[in-house]
């Protein structure tokens, strides 16, 4: 999506670099600063990951993934690259506690790579699925903008193509992902396919992603928005002021539950008694069967 | 109650006073600096509702019939007073659009004076009015807490006498009274009864007066409390961490709903979801008849 006018993915590999070099948006510069950080050093990815440079679950697993490759890229030796690497991925799948999306990324890796192959066949291997990983991840986000944006054109349908006002909490945007978004990716789409929409964003205390990271990527896609107190989501339902409200998922779990951002319970809650539509978008990676 | 251990009310005549002069806390600059503020201007006492240095359903009530009697000291001739005493009461009851409280205050001074007594004896009789007033609203805020420390008390005995956990949303405590508060009154009453309690205080944005104002009279009661995000109230109770939520209220209509700070809404609908007794505390002030 855009910022400025220029498309920007939220993590790349830089082009041209002598070894693999992963560039990324500071996140937690935005909005007031647009910064891109640039590594090869996997202490300093991890640590992005850690701090929150880097977020949403979607993106941290794609930056988990690549965390792996810069540290495989550090060893001129099988053998002690063998004796370290279940420690390496432990410190990545533990970077963060609430998105399970970091552990998919390190198990695929873990599987697509063999000890028995050379050393450069494994760091190719790795590279190799975290590419594909985030490949999977891009056209995940894609596709729930295809399939959200059908429910956002029938409410848009049913209001006469009067504006449709969508509520979301937190940042389940394009900068929460590859691309595209989970909860916002629908309000893109739907944009792109003509409809007239405006959307409430919860500021989200206590680490305002609402108000930082939603509203910063809505402004540079000119998608009208209204920054709200997270207290207020209630009181605009009760006012026939949602139509609908989406937000994204850290992890869901085999019989369906979502855990998300702190405060999407209330507004769960909330829009059940006004009888206000609430989806949950999420790529395959959030879901955790290993919870009931 | 308590500020660095000396007895203070929100608002008071100064003694000694050559004519009335009110003085008051400025709860804008609270918690950071603690500042009293003190005037005989009626204007300078507007402002003060307006801009919320004094704000709190029961205190603007009594701080608007200060005003009043303020207004009333700077006239020499009645006539002139008759003439423009609508206006007065106009600006005092539209000062703050939320409580009704003030609204009571204007019709009670309305109610105390009459234009067939001298100046004097107008000035005198708006004043006793507006004292009797406040004598009334402290005896409300000192009753909330007897009737509601049995409520308390009775919670605590259900858990063995462990330590109570007491939810509240944005200030209903003495500052937003003339002393004791609505909604902590029956806390500041429980803990002199010996109860055991700790308050979540919930952030109350946009305006903080949860972090500001709630957290500042608890600490200087040395009662325990913890600030929360408002996101944060629905989690606490779906892990049974909140045994009673208590609130104040801006307005009650006549059939009992309660029109109280936003968010507080979203706390109702959680704690109906999650079987926890939810109580809105306050003084007969606070009830609007007009409104069915």
């Amino acid at each position: 999506m855009k910022i400025n006018g220029k498309s920007y993915r939220t993590i790349w590999e830089k082009e041209g670099a002598a070894s693999l070099t992963v560039c990324y948006i500071n996140q937690n510069k935005l909005p007031h600063r647009f910064e891109i950080l640039e590594t090869s050093d996997f202490r300093r990815l991890l640590e992005s990951i850690k701090t929150m440079d880097l977020r949403g679950a979607p993106l941290i697993g794609i930056a988990g993934g690549y965390c792996i490759c810069l540290a495989i890229n550090e060893y001129h030796d099988k053998a002690r690259l063998q004796s370290d690497f279940r420690e390496i991925c432990q410190s990545v799948s533990s970077a963060r506690p609430t998105a399970v999306n970091l552990q998919h990324a390190v198990k695929l890796i873990q599987q697509k790579i063999t000890f028995a192959e050379t050393l450069e066949k494994i760091k190719a291997a790795a590279l190799a699925a975290i590419r594909c990983f985030a490949e999977v991840e891009l056209e995940s986000s894609r596709k729930i903008g295809e399939f959200g944006k059908e429910i956002l054109i029938e409410l848009s349908k049913k209001k006469g193509g009067e504006r449709l006002n969508v509520m979301t909490h937190c940042n389940a945007g394009w900068l929460a992902c590859l691309d595209y978004g989970t909860a916002l990716s629908p309000i893109y789409a739907a944009r792109d396919a003509g409809i007239d929409l405006h959307v409430w964003v919860s500021e989200t205390r206590p680490r305002n992603q609402g108000a930082k990271l939603t509203a910063f990527e809505l402004l540079h896609e000119n998608i009208p928005h209204t920054i709200i107190a997270d207290n207020a989501a209630g009181h605009l339902m009760q006012h026939g002021l949602v139509d609908v409200v989406i937000v994204g998922a850290d992890r869901v779990t085999r019989s369906g539950d979502v855990c998300n951002k702190i405060g999407t319970y209330l507004k769960a809650l909330a829009a059940a008694d006004n009888g206000v539509p609430f989806y949950a978008a999420l790529p395959e990676s959030t879901i955790d069967s290993t919870i009931q």
